[in-house]
């Protein structure tokens, strides 16, 4: 298969890129790193950038930002920061794809373990994460083709505990080749609308 | 208690407020309807009634848009729609009344069965849905002076059947009557976090 590997410089994108890297020819994306340039915030430039890669069989997005901060002193720019970029970034790059994968091509999203088990400091990302949920379960009926969506929602990742660790204190860290078998599933198996829980 | 209720005169909020109306003193809200104006898009003018309605033991919003439309053609206002209103409005809303209610006051949020289960041209909705129960689960963590926040994901209503029945075939339709006994629980009772799925 020809993947797309949105993010696959990070701590989890890496992981994802040395699972799927074994078996299939890469294309990988960032803003400023990868073989390519590509930023889900910019709707317009990711579509032309899709279609002159040509055909696909998955793309993967292993990116996404979100911002972090008390509840009550959060304002509107971090709220929007997450929906801009981590939801809608995502929910662009799932409609882009859609129209250049090959048929029964697959989509797989980035979610994460604060859907459903909240932290301080969290409410943003715990709104983005569900969101994405929402978007793959819904869109899973209504892509033509028999093109196939999932979302992989790991828990905090071994490889992020030196940052994050105060923020998840009691939460067992998952390896992200761990989360990255959660990619490899949604790319090389048959589900769709599936969320895989890794935490 | 004085309850403020956005969207009460609509299907769902008059079995809200029907409900609540029987045990307490009610301020309904809406962008043309109700006591107050209230639109939950526009955050600095809610922000200001809010304070200007002073003391508050309960804030429940029965309201919220959101586009309904194929995965595939809906563009981007149709996206960002549900995201301003039925998401952001609700949060921003609950943000509000976190400076004005009463210590131990509660706010309740509407989401509905579509953050779980899908149905075609509701992509949308099912995104926006599920963010509302991602916020609501973390912003339990952090309220100050014992507020306490909640959802209900009514099932489509009774109500709304001659409408929406042709997108909801095999849905057990929910008496607006029943979905209301979500919203007397949230505020009545003394959970925190919740959604209850009335579906
Ligand atoms: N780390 C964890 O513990 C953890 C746990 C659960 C879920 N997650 C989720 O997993 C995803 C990746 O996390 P991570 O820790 O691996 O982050 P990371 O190390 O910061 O890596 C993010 C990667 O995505 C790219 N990227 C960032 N924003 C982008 C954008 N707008 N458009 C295109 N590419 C973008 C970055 O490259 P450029 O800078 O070159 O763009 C980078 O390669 C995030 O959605 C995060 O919420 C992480
Ligand atoms: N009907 C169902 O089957 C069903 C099922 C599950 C969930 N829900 C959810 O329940 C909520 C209410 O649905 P409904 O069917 O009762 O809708 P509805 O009959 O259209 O009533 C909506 C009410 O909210 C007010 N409103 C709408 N937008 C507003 C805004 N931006 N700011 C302030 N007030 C606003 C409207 O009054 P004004 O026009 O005066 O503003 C109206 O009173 C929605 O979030 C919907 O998604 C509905």
């Amino acid at each position: 298969m020809k993947i797309l590997i949105v993010g696959a410089m990070g701590t989890l994108g890496k992981a994802v890129a040395a699972e799927l890297g074994q078996r299939h020819e890469l294309v990988t994306a960032g803003r400023a790193s990868g073989d390519i340039r590509l930023d889900l915030t910019d709707r317009a430039s990711m579509e032309a950038t899709l279609a002159r890669l040509g055909p696909l069989d998955a793309v993967v997005s292993a990116a996404g930002n979100v911002a972090f901060g008390a509840l009550m002193e959060m304002d509107e720019g971090q709220w929007a920061l997450g929906l801009r970029d981590k939801l809608m970034g995502q929910v662009n790059l799932a409609l882009s794809a859609a129209k250049v994968l090959t048929d029964g091509g697959s989509i797989t999203l980035t979610t994460g373990v604060l859907a459903e088990q909240p932290i301080r400091y969290g409410a943003a990302a715990s709104m983005v994460n569900a969101g994405v949920q929402g978007f793959v379960r819904a869109a899973a009926l209504e892509l033509p083709r028999g093109l196939r969506i999932n979302a992989v929602s790991p828990g905090v990742l071994v490889e992020s505990m030196p940052g994050y660790a105060p923020w998840f204190r009691g939460f067992e860290p998952v390896p992200a080749a761990r989360a990255a078998l959660g990619f490899s599933r949604s790319v090389e198996g048959a589900d769709t609308g599936q969320v895989y829980r890794i935490d």
